[in-house]
């Protein structure tokens, strides 16, 4: 697949006649801009493009045609010390588009590895490695119902050394040729080699590159403007026949019953958890300062049935950390601006910077156990969870993290003695509620969906920690000697 | 005033007598968590104190016996690259809670002034500045519902000496002590007095500061407990009792009618404007790429009649600039947590970085104009607001932002024209809505707050302008004029 090269399809005679087809065909683009906003269509646009090809005038046009109260404009600038202590794509994760909303990228992902490979920083698995990851974001963003535009304006050779010399002459320009001192020192060949490679590896079906001769600026525009106008409009004609295009995933076969491996009898006694955890202690409080000083990031996931006692063990693991060090997030239903964004969205934008310590007290499994039982995720969007799941955790590890996650299990039995206890401690009445009781009706979805989350994210990067609760000592310790041998490895 | 040394009331005999005490005190916390949540109230406790009292354990033990998932804790580290761009509270306005939560601050915005004067790093006047803006926030944020508690943790000087070598022997808390190495080099006393004086400057009525004694830890755990239980308590009753409590405020009387010496009848030819135009734009471009070198932002705020020309005005405006420089941002009704939190917060939370320009289309302004003659604030909120526009408009310019505000004007006969002309044209159709037809009928209402805004916030500092908009090529270029004219000052 090659890139689409896009040109407006008419003929332009005058400045009036130019006027007045922007003025029609604006109407247009903003009538769909308006239709996607009613569908809750999240708009990505990627605007790229050689120096003085005019891409900063396309960003202020965009501005002018379209409804600006819904469109945001992201500039490219090298990351910041915030941005670099995080994996590449949670800039762009803080930036995404909520539904009915434009995110126009005058610079974007791409820019960053682009630069690197023309500079030689950056070595090819890496590169390989990038593209890859960017590959699967903007597939994520599109089965997730965003459209994607990524538009490249191209000059050939002579027209823009043309302009590069006609900037120069000119005072008033001259200040924002530096910002491209990047870009010298390279031939227009050897950037077209690097860009040629890069839309090579990122032009998909789910997202084609668009190529818009930027030679003649009038043509210009208004090739964008129709190539803009037609792609709303295909993704409104699509969503007009998504209903009968249901998308199958192959189901894998024989699922092994992870749970059923969790030897539950596992108990411990009192001396020894009072010794166990003191001597875990002190050690994962060395240790985790030790990591702080190293830059390493550490994210643990606990998740378990209701009453398995996550809150309980989470509690014990933090008087291990110094408060400086750690954040504890408690995950609960999505709302307000959460449920208008990718479900990932509200966990990429709070993962831990270089060197400190996130625990999840429920997490991003929310959506192939919680959300696949009760049906608040389709199947195809629980389905293709598990990749999008691996992936994310795949860049939180290449990004220097480590990761753990904890499924904490207890029997049915064990479940019904502590919620009983639950109802007679009058401090622990607010944690038992009418859902938990309806949540164990539905044991046995549930560990049809736990042994499948099990199957299928249990990782070499990002493995799962299967604990007996049943005795909460016992889980309490082994939690503990689980983070405190992770941790020795940093 | 001085600070309020807070004392547990009981007495301490055994470790089962603290554990008892504790079970029983922190259901009563807890309960009162849950009340100031159901009255939506934010919750801002800043803990400090001495190396060694104890802060990373009173964290931890807040978490555990508060309901955690209303709580965030935020540690304090030096201020980033992207903070530093911005005025000193710009971090904190992103990290306070919104209603029914709590925001825990182990360091806070007292952390910096402090090392600071400590180390000579701030000049007298710079530092009692600081500490004004504290008091103002506090104060703000105090008036708008939110409950402060501030404590500090002290230990006398015997004891932290004793605290430190014993934490120097043990491995295990090694690590941490040398976080504390910027406190080195100063004595016991040197420290004390530093402290005194900022704990003087900025204990109010509105937040005032509780001491806690540190040396003994069962007894300082209690303390904290009961001092929370107290304050929540107190807040809870000051709740009931508010409607009896009506704030007034002074009116000002006799403000001039800024409106009436606006010459409407100014009008520019259309060559003179092509021209003038031109030239603005040429040295906006120019000015705006030597203030982002100069690393100052711009901030612009446009507010105006219905149909005054905003939008078009923004248009000509943005078209002088180059894309990566700025940003501008349209202010519609608040909506989900916007909603929830101080109505300052959406626009501190999205000032320009510094070398950067945000131009705002409608702004906080909205809370002295639609905000007041739609009754969406009560009188004491928009009476109030214009010191806390002041406020932030000083802190903005004060870090070295350039403000600028314009009213566009026009008469009534030239709003009900254009918007006769909008209901004609079908791609401005969408512009015009009943809110706009209803506003009009309000337009002495509206007149009498724009008066009064212009009144009390025209600042040497942000100053306003207003512009005869009834020519638009006269306003459009009037506008320009003042931008280059302010630009050419950095």
């Amino acid at each position: 697949m090659t890139a689409i090269n896009y040109q407006f399809s008419g003929e332009i005679d005058s400045k009036k006649q130019y006027a007045e087809i922007i003025e029609k065909e604006r109407m247009e683009l903003l009538m769909r801009q308006f239709k996607l906003r009613d569908h809750n269509v999240p708009v990505i646009i990627v605007l790229s493009g050689m120096i003085s090809a005019g891409k900063s005038e396309i960003v202020n046009l965009l501005n002018e045609w379209m409804d600006t109260r819904f469109i945001e404009t992201h500039v490219h600038r090298p990351r910041t010390e915030e941005e670099l202590g995080r994996p590449y794509f949670w800039k762009y994760w803080r930036r995404l588009p909520g539904q009915g909303e434009t995110g126009l990228f005058l610079g974007s992902w791409y820019t960053e590895p682009w630069f690197k490979s023309l500079n030689g920083d950056i070595s090819e698995k890496e590169y390989l490695s990038r593209m890859s990851d960017i590959r699967k974001f903007e597939e994520m963003m599109a089965a997730d119902g965003t459209l994607i535009v990524k538009i490249r304006l191209v000059l050939d050779q002579k027209e823009q050394e043309k302009r590069l010399k006609a900037s120069k002459s000119r005072p008033a320009y001259s200040w924002r040729m530096s910002e491209d001192d990047m870009n010298a020192g390279f031939s227009f060949q050897k950037k077209m080699e690097h860009t040629d490679r890069m839309i090579a590896l990122s032009h998909t079906e789910a997202s084609p590159w668009h190529f818009v001769d930027a030679g003649n600026s009038r043509y210009r525009n208004l090739s964008v403007l129709q190539l803009l106008i037609e792609c709303f409009e295909r993704h409104l004609q699509k969503l007009q026949n998504a209903n009968g295009n249901m998308v199958t995933y192959e189901r894998p076969l024989g699922i092994p019953n992870h749970l059923a491996t969790v030897d539950l009898g596992k108990t411990l006694d009192r001396s020894l958890y009072t010794e166990l955890q003191k001597k875990y202690r002190q050690s994962i409080y060395k240790r985790a300062w030790k990591s702080h000083r190293k830059e390493k990031s550490v994210i643990l996931v606990f998740e378990g049935a209701d009453a398995a006692g996550k809150g309980g063990t989470i509690r014990r693991l933090i008087r291990a950390l110094d408060a400086r060090l750690y954040r504890v997030i408690q995950i609960a239903a999505p709302k307000g601006r959460e449920k208008t964004t990718h479900y990932l969205h509200r966990f990429w934008t709070r993962i831990p910077r270089a060197g400190f310590i996130t625990i999840y007290d429920r997490s991003w499994y929310g959506r192939v156990l919680v959300e696949r039982v009760e049906g608040f995720a389709s199947e195809a969007e629980w389905q293709r969870a598990y990749d999008e799941i691996n992936q994310f955790e795949k860049e939180l590890t290449d990004s220097g993290s480590i990761v753990l996650k904890f499924w904490l299990e207890i029997s049915p039995d064990e479940q019904l003695s502590r919620f009983r206890a639950r109802e007679q401690t009058e401090y622990k009445n607010y944690k038992i509620t009418d859902d938990d009781w309806r949540n164990r009706e539905k044991r046995s979805a549930y560990d049809e969906a736990v042994n499948e989350m099990a199957e299928r994210t249990n990782t070499d990067y990002a493995p799962w920690h299967f604990i007996p609760s049943e005795d909460k000592k016992f889980a309490r310790v082994e939690v503990l000697k689980i983070v405190n041998k992770a941790l020795k490895r940093i």
